[in-house]
């Protein structure tokens, strides 16, 4: 193991981490090593494949974050002993274990993951209800040859574990930590990224198609779960895998958590009852071949393996069995089940069946977990911790995590909660992943007027289209980085159609330890370049509020508002009623000269922050609320355009956005022929790591100090400009 | 009839249309007013209603085009007798017919369809197959106060004809001429637009929901075709259907035929066979609640009716049927059918049935329709006409009518051909609505290489990223308008990743005769805003052809390129082989002094255009071809901008894109400090109608008349500029 260590390139040497674990409870001599050196070894040797050509500069960046791991004496102190897993440095030591091992193995998991996790109780459940299912598929397959896709992050905590990553999970989300969701750059164990979800059949189609074309024999496993079954690309997906005629195995964990009740309620489908006594006789090719195949296989192998044969029939036969099955039947995927995700037997007979079958096509295997499938002592401890932990989970981290604070969303629900009175038709629409635990006010308040679609975005805008058609007055609800999986939606059924849906764009701009997966850079570049959408954000929540009365009022075209994850700016909040604003109209906050900042959305409070700095320097600068990047407000840019030296246009979004309306505007009137110089301050061209909110403001230059400082530099004061940012 | 012409408000007399009809030798003196009056006078009425309050100023535009109405002598004269469409002026004119007029009137609208759309016949059949649907439809249901929701506009040519809008049939897709799409301004029954496909479900879904909650009783139609049964929306809109449970009828016109040739190689569904021998004893809860309220009509309605009832009990127990019934059920639809799309007494029979029932949540009725169902006269003209409709469908327009012009996708074709010959390892991915002719060498000769997934745009881009995951080099060829589809998933699936997949974006800018629902103004703007994206554009095919090779060869970041419809530059275009361009450079095409042109992708042929102009009045300009929009050729953009007073970027795109580029670059450089002068030509913030590209362009301000004008006012010559003008 010391020749690992000293392969890895990523500057951690046996001195720094060779006394780790030596006094720990559960740590034998053997795991006293960097338990994912093995796996930093391996990145380098994965500089010499083909496939990871790209990964180089991203794994120099990943050995960054490695060196900052802490000390972990704070780390296992509470730990109860992990025998097995301590002898798992990579899913290869899976594969010689017994499944009365791999049983213990999964409680060892199981308990691991209840301490690491205990502090981040949101997506445990997600995490232990597959840990058997990870346990399976890395006994089964051989990753990384094999490629395994996950499209839900929360769900591969195990398989994190299981892949040399144990020692970092306490820093997931964190600056320089692991990302909550697997990442090509993180592991070569992770083939595919996932974030939004849905993703894990395109992309393991795709991979399982390259491997035909260039002959080779690898496996491609995708994971999708049931919430993600409510997002169309999985059927695009599915349908065009059974078309394809590929071999790759989806596996449907079923942990029948779903955003819809109706179904919830419905009986839970019993395993045994179904498996074991409905029988259908199949007459379809691709079953019949499958049989056949199944059949040469029976006898191939000798009498022990005869009785998992048998198991595997049984499951195969299921077929007819719960609602669902026939859906992918139709799509042309191969159904299997549903197996008790619990069940390692059952689940590695049917793994190593499927596995072992050459030109079967697509399968479908239906795998059935339990959230609360955990060791009691630890779930007790969950719920006690987070009795809320499904419905808040991805809005947990520093943004908002303290109880106390208000939030703009939760100025947004008390401000729609107010315009329903006034409009009787107001309608909502929730879409995207999770939803906001604030908006659960919602949900129950306007009960038959809420409609949360999950992962249905594109649905979510026609639908809200629809409805406005029908003489409703929609809102329409979704994150910033879904939206852009509507984006068609909003330009075709509404935008060019002029029909009056008011978009609100949450978690717009950073959204601190959620990181890049879920930043939102990129709306106001998309929508403001839309004929008919009025595009504008509040700079602060009394602004907010007048912007819900603003959009509730507009009826004859398409509108849209964005305002940021997080704290709301006063703590002394007040409700007002909201006031409808002049449409295209800003205003001036602060009175100064030569230099004028106009920010747009919550930059002006940034804005704000660095006009009180310069202040103290003797520098007294303009600060204005654009309020609107569509349209524009003509007036006042050309009042701070005939007055100032500088324009500074401020925003939390990518380039094309309010800065490039602000040009083109003063551009075209002849304001930068000399009248003003302007300097547009956009969101950085990168994508913006995990962090601290105000880390990630300054990362991206967008802190009040890196105004101030942009404003001193050209004003010729550089060595003030230096010391402002020391 | 003389006060519905009264009423009109778009300046249509009497006088101007009275003696139309008069010499035709199938109008009867019935007909002689014009057949589009009553709409027009609905139109007025239309102003009074709440929904409708935006659509005033579209009304008034409309109203212009009618005015550009040819004489009808030129139209009518070859026409043979239509007696009863001749009477029907809107669709409360077919409520007393019989079933037997129904079947002479979807006769005469067969030939009116065939005369008619002979000289496009690229849509005409699939409007024939919908013929009887389309009659069906409107006997039973109530239009406009019924809502009938379309999602393929071809489709919709005997709804348009049934709506009041017979007489502008020809002048569809024609400057101020009918949308060859359904579209809520041109009328009061279109309730929704198509054009993209895929959204009706969706947006009948929103109708529903919003009749419900406003207490009122009107019934929701959606017809959705096979084609669009690939689209992942619709399964999320049918998913969410199921959920809600409102009232409303889906139909699925499965004209069986399919992209999938896999499909349409398997024995073609016998509709007797199915609907009469089997059945299925259905259990489910929707099923018995339906059937409850099927016995209870049966038994209020007399003698005659009994029948009918008989007939429509068979279609529902035909529910375990063909291939795909059941998805629908399992997505929670009540499924009925296969229909014959052709038999008017079955199709009223269910469509009456299912109309006549209170709280039976969606239905979805299973119509086949056949392409070749038609009259054996105009089956031969057409077959004459055009071998190849189906396939060419949308691109016979003004843009590539020309058989013998060469276009930018026949260069592209055979660049890709060549770079396939050098890269063993590049794959074809194809997405959207239909595939141009040009790509079919591209399907034959690849074959296992060519991947055309039709309506699944998200699935397309992610089972690229998968492909290139899996060692591939795969181009994803897209048009501009339905890239939009796919955003999230070129965002998160491929840039974020830096996964190589290089999208190729066909019908790029201003699409002629497509009009706005085709027109790709986004694309630069919304790619060139993410990190890893390259973004370039082909000033000519020559440049295609260079930047086909520079995209085969980048293999550590996504990189696209855009192009126009249409025929390439030059008649005598050699096809050279392609070389590979160095990433962000630039050249400059013509020297000049004191303005330089900077054009992007195919306007740079606009600028040199303006060039010829300006020389011709002693001006001497540069023109400078940008190639890439990201990363911008820096150099090349601060030579230009210290050697010229005025810099003028020029781009086929909306506001964002390269202009945004450019202006940032030259800001942060103090570039735009007084050095440099620069404007911006973008496209209108404005959707541009159907008209010949040449108008079209005029229309945007982007032909090399108007840079050249811009250029002339820049330089104080205003007289010069408006006499170029006129």
């Amino acid at each position: 193991m010391g020749s690992a260590v000293a392969q890895c390139p990523h500057g951690i040497t046996s001195h720094s981490t060779g006394n780790l674990g030596q006094k720990k409870l559960g740590y034998s001599s053997r795991c006293s090593k960097f338990p994912c050196q093995l796996d930093f070894a391996r990145f380098g040797l994965l500089h010499q494949g083909s496939s990871a050509a790209s990964s180089s500069d991203h794994s120099t960046e990943f050995g960054r974050r490695i060196n900052a791991v802490p000390d972990m004496d704070d780390m296992f102190w509470d730990k109860v002993p992990t025998p097995l897993l301590d002898m798992v440095e990579n899913p290869i030591h899976l594969k010689n274990l017994s499944v009365q091992e791999l049983k213990e193995l999964a409680s060892e998991i199981r308990s691991e993951l209840s301490c690491i996790m205990s502090e981040k109780p949101n997506s445990l459940k997600a995490s232990l209800a597959v840990v058997e299912l990870t346990i399976a598929i890395h006994h089964v397959f051989h990753a990384p040859v094999d490629k395994i896709l996950w499209d839900v992050g929360e769900q591969t905590y195990a398989h994190k574990i299981l892949t040399g990553r144990r020692a970092l999970m306490r820093m997931m989300r964190q600056k320089n930590g692991l990302s909550s969701f697997t990442s090509r750059f993180e592991s070569e164990y992770d083939s595919f990224g996932t974030g939004h979800g849905c993703n894990s059949v395109s992309a393991g189609l795709g991979m399982a198609i390259a491997r035909d074309i260039k002959g080779k024999r690898d496996r491609v496993v995708t994971v999708i779960s049931n919430a993600t079954t409510l997002a169309g690309q999985v059927y695009e997906a599915m349908s065009n895998a059974g078309y394809l005629d590929s071999n790759m195995i989806v596996i449907l964990n079923d942990s029948r958590r779903s955003l819809h009740p109706k179904i919830e309620q419905e009986p839970k489908t019993s395993i045994t009852a179904l498996s074991s006594t409905l029988i259908k006789i199949q007459s379809s090719k691709s079953f019949r071949k499958f049989r056949e195949a199944a059949k040469g296989i029976t006898k191939r192998i000798g009498r022990g393996m005869h009785e998992l044969a048998a198991k595997f029939d049984e499951y195969a036969r299921g077929m007819i069995g719960p609602q669902g099955s026939t859906l992918f039947e139709e799509l042309g995927l191969y159904y299997i089940g549903p197996v008790d995700g619990h069940n390692l037997e059952d689940l590695i007979c049917v793994l190593q069946q499927v596995s072992s079958l050459d030109s079967m096509g697509p399968v479908l295997i239906h795998v059935i977990t339990e959230d609360n499938h955990q060791d009691a002592e630890c779930n007790e401890k969950i719920e006690a911790d987070n009795p809320q932990e499904v419905l808040s989970a991805g809005y947990d981290d520093s943004v908002s995590s303290s109880v106390q604070t208000r939030t703009y969303s939760d100025c947004l629900v008390d401000s729609l909660l107010m315009e329903a009175e006034k409009h009787k038709d107001i309608v909502l629409v929730h879409a995207g992943m999770e939803m906001e635990p604030s908006f659960q006010v919602l949900q129950e308040t306007f009960a038959d007027r809420f409609f949360d679609v999950g992962m249905a975005e594109q649905h979510a805008v026609t639908f809200s289209a629809g409805l406005s058609r029908g003489g409703l007055r929609p809102f329409c609800i979704i994150p910033s980085t879904f939206l852009q999986r509507a984006y068609d939606q909003v330009v075709h059924d509404v935008d060019r159609q002029k029909i009056p849906v008011r978009f609100v764009i949450t978690s717009a701009g950073l959204v601190g330890n959620s990181g890049p997966v879920y930043c939102g850079a990129f709306d106001v570049t998309f929508m403001s370049c839309l004929p008919n959408m009025i595009v504008m954000a509040p700079s602060d929540e009394d602004e907010l509020v007048d912007m819900v009365a603003t959009a509730a009022q507009i009826d004859d075209r398409p509108v849209c508002f964005r305002y940021p994850r997080g704290a709301i700016v006063r703590t002394d909040h007040f409700m007002h009623p909201g006031i409808p604003l002049e449409i295209g109209k800003g205003r001036v906050l602060v009175e100064g000269k030569e230099v004028a900042l106009l920010g747009y959305g919550a930059m002006v409070q940034n804005c704000l922050k660095a006009q009180a700095l310069l202040s103290r320097l003797g520098i007294e600068v303009t600060v204005a609320d654009a309020r609107f990047c569509k349209p524009l407000d003509t007036e006042l840019l050309t009042l701070l355009c005939e007055n100032h030296k500088f324009l500074i246009t401020v925003e939390e979004g990518s380039i094309g956005g309010f800065a490039s309306h602000v040009a083109q505007f003063i551009a075209l009137n002849g304001h930068l022929d000399g009248t003003v110089k302007w300097r547009p301050i956009v969101l950085p061209d990168s994508y913006i790591e995990n962090g601290l909110p105000e880390e990630q403001l300054a990362r991206a230059g967008l802190s009040g100090h890196h105004i101030a400082a942009t404003v001193l530099r050209l004003l010729g004061r550089v060595r003030e400009a230096l010391l402002l940012m020391c």
